[in-house]
């Protein structure tokens, strides 16, 4: 029980989680289209920054800043002006799905010669990172400035790039490897990419150290679900939740199916 | 609470959307053959043409225009009369499905080096329509006219050329992104590729802000869904619509699954 | 309701079409082996030849016309009778299923040059019918004899050939091009790859202006189903049919599933 | 209804068809291991072998004569005897498996120039049994000894060396149409590959004129259904059948399904 | 029935087989991973060699003799003493599955000249197991001993480096070939792939002359099944069966679905 | 029943394993994220270090010390302590998943001479291990130590680098060649694919002496399930399991199918 535990603000999941989320661990937010991912992920930002005055970072793939801030603001979290009082801030990386094919290369990626320290180098999304920030890496910057929660929105933007399944699997090693250094508490989205009972799955839910599943169902009910949480004992049962004016809301004493 | 929201002109629709689209987005509307999208989006384009007396634009990838006029005609929807007082513009931009294979080589797509303005001259959609429009791309015509209503319909006669899926995923980037700087709120249709529970997602539901399911169930009834809507709160309970004289009608107090 | 209608002479469809066919376009007859798709489509000849005195053409890629004419003598319709009385073409295009694979190749289909004009002419369904018919493309032909009425039976069998998705795509665009200049209302058959619920949806179900959806149920019953109908509103309900001693009977007031 | 009846000798599957299979037709009997495919062809041969006196020849794929002519034993139907009369003739045709490779090859099948009298000769069945026979083709041999009832087992035993979708299925064409040409009533095995209510269907099953599908059901019942059958009104439900000392005999009044 | 049985040894089963297996053919034991396959088969050496004295042998591609001696002891089965009585012989092929890329190339397998004598020699079995019994190949060794009961365990362990559907098939003839030589009645166990209701069939099923399978459901309860069973009248019903202190025992007369 | 047993250590599935895990043997612990599996582990390894004062090793592909260690005293296990006492060793493997391309090339797998020694030597896992271990082999050291208890957690972060089936079963038979030569009792771990009734059977199940199963319902129950234990009767129903304060608890007296 040395496991130090994360608030996630996000009202009934504590409860689900025994107190939040293990502290420094990179927790995976799976779920089809509009289950509620980044508004997930950004009530966990805004919750640290305004409640714990914590530092928080929002790395977006596909999504712009101003989309960004206009639609949070329709929950009443002004990012803003979290921005403007340094506690929070929002990198646009979402360039990255244009680098060209050459930085794909196994040359850069996988053809290293062994040793510990080549290895080191070799993390990807090191490299690219590093592209646009000129020569400082995204850990680095995040290292630099202390801050405590980091969403990365969404992997799969990252990931689709690679369409062998074990590079897409080195990749998200990469990713994880790169998060966890940084030492703060990271949520990463994911793309599910079939729905249903006998879904197939992602091999980003066997390398994260706790996955969340959001979920539509066929009536439009919502169930929120741990699949998995290394380090704290949880509830394993789905719950249902709701997104509405101030943000998700679980319901951590209702079930989904009946008994 | 900062997002302007756009009457569909789908009667009942508004009500499930809370007011209508959220302003300037991107909509996609899919669904299977013979559910209505193409009525769906001409119903979206004629009310902001006769109610608000707005600017409106199709883009028709399968459809002739002589076909197009004829068969919305059969609702009451003239779009002959529209286009005379320039509120309509048909773009017939079917050749597209023609292009040679040449256009799609990497040299003009992917293996552009990577400062921002060339990735935005690299989008692939912008060069495409150029060649069609004599050196004036689509989306500069359409600023150029002020549209407030744009539809794509389908972008499936766009992708389908991309066969690899993380070609297919860039180019589903690059129209939207275009799309997006037009500032007019737009719908694009996408052909659904498997129909059932346990359906495969498509990549444009994810990178699209807000995803609408049209689907004909086995009985013959049809049930409209938003899977996702960022930027406003939805009901996300399938409702049932009907395809009748005047166009499509939502029943937003109705149910398709009992309780 | 400026599109005019012709009757299918398939008893009770009409009631199900409102009327019958939209005139002029394109329609998809598909479904699994043994539905009946053939007789359908002579149905639908035999009755504009003998009540309208229309001309008529049946295209067959997989059958000849001495078992053609026999198996529809089966049903009482003479189509060599027909034939005497200039009513009835049938065209034997079942070598292009031999057709060598040069023919096939990217520089005769898609590697043109991008003009309009070049663009016709690059419709390869029409240089594989000039092959067979010493200069004069089918749909000239067609064109010539005035034709109202027109079977393609089965497309499938043009398309195999053309393994890759993309490709599988184009080939089907160009046919209905074709078919579409001929002016003539035209029924195409088509395979159907997969059976059940969860089928997947295929191309030409997108890409045509109807589709009618033939299917044998595990209990050996049938049931049609107007999956789509561009320009007239339809019954979209499944309905019994059967093939008895005339052909083709459907049954548009009762229901397949019950209620 | 200018179209003969063959009768099949298996009871009560002739009532289900009507008096019998068309004659001079190639039917196709599909279904999972272990449903009887072979012992249902082998009693159509016997049956027309000792009733109508008729010619008859088995071509084997996958069983030697041996064991062929003692498994049929079992049921009361000599072989041996009918092979002495003259009436059955039985056809090792096993080599056609280990064919070398080079005789797959597209020269010889698929690149041919493509005037009509050499898309004849083209046919690889016709070359692959002139390889077994010394210089005379299998259909020649056929015709040159009138027989009336030939069956081939299996065709899988023949296509599986074509992986390829499309050749496959430019296989199953050469196939039949060498069969055709014999003029004798024809069934052809082929082996379902995959089993259950939403099945893949096969390509032969809509080249052929007829399909009759065989099952065991998960109860160790068995069902033969007949899905197609050109040229004759039929009864599609699927009834139950037995394997006895006799054979197999069909009870065309049970249902399978319930009602 | 000219066709001799032999006897199973597994209790229950030979009452559903009508007497046991038919002599000298090869059967195919299929079934999930710990349905008891080895056992089955194991079960059906022992009562040979020590109900009849008959010579057995068992090639193991997957299990050494220790381990195969040692688990099949606590049946009370002593192989090691049969073994000092020469009526079992254990054959580790296990260095098959190790055998190097160059002596799977066509030019020993698929591209030799056609005559019946060279076909022969080209079986791949043979030659792989001449590598390792130092020019004697098995199938001579086999008929040496004059072995009367042979298992072969597993033949996935043999064909999974034949990835290409059409050589897995011409290597299971090629098994099944070299076995049907021998005389004896062999068993051959292979890996279901797929488990459920609608499985995918797997090649061997058909080229085999009997399947048995075994399933355990997801009750935990196990069923066996005659899929197939040439030259014998058989139990086609699903029956219930258990893994005990003495072995595999079969419950002819129970059934596995109430009806 | 010549074999000896091992207590695994988890409450109530000794009972299910009639005394516990075959000695020596290689066990599969296959299972979604988030059943459990590296707690399953660990409580194998915690039992047998402090109950029976045993040598224990486990080696880790996807988890750094520092996290299991602090993960594993959250149940009250503290390796940490055991380490001190020299009754746990961890190996930390997860710089294998970056070895670079060409250690996997065939050169040094597939494409060696055949001799029995050379045979040995080619064992890729072997030839891993030694790399990060300065010319001793994992197994020699595990060996050195005289382990009795192993867990590798997990072969797929061995096997994702080998996409083709073909390679990874080779891979997998030389993981469990080179742990079945030490004499430990060997947990091995491996990701299921695919989730679901009709699920996909993973080589490794066949190849492993052991299958142990874990399952999370949609209803968030747990249940434990032997699919296979060669040498010893289980209890083959699956049975509830909980993760609680101090690890896993099995109720092998518990349904979770209802009779």
């Amino acid at each position: 029980m040395g496991i130090g535990k994360v608030e996630t603000g996000i009202t009934g999941l504590d409860t689900m989680l025994r107190g939040g989320f293990p502290e420094g661990r990179m927790i995976l937010i799976t779920g089809g289209p509009g289950t509620g991912k980044t508004i997930f992920c950004s009530q966990f930002l805004h919750y640290g920054a305004t409640k714990g005055g914590e530092k928080t970072v929002y790395i977006s793939l596909d999504e712009t800043k101003n989309h960004f801030v206009e639609e949070m603001l329709t929950f009443g979290w002004d990012f803003k002006e979290l921005e403007q009082g340094r506690r929070f801030t929002f990198i646009n990386a979402s360039d990255v799905r244009r680098i060209p094919a050459q930085a794909f290369q196994p040359s850069q990626v996988g053809q290293l010669p062994v040793s510990g320290k080549e290895l080191a180098r070799a993390r990807l999304i090191d490299n690219i990172f590093k592209t646009f920030e000129g020569g400082r890496s995204i850990d680095k910057f995040i290292g630099d400035i202390g801050a405590q929660r980091v969403v990365l929105d969404s992997m799969s933007g990252l990931t689709f790039r690679f369409p062998k399944a074990w590079e897409k699997r080195q990749v998200i090693l990469d990713i994880m490897e790169a998060l966890n250094e940084i030492g703060a508490t990271c949520l990463v989205t994911s793309e599910a990419i079939s729905i249903g009972e006998a879904r197939q799955v992602q091999p980003e839910e066997y390398l994260s150290q706790g996955v969340i599943h959001l979920q539509t169902l066929g009536t439009g009910e919502r169930a929120v679900r741990i699949l998995k949480m290394r380090g704290t004992e949880v509830d394993s049962v789905p719950r249902p939740y709701k997104i509405g004016e101030t943000g998700i809301e679980v319901y951590p004493d209702q079930n989904i199916y009946q008994t």
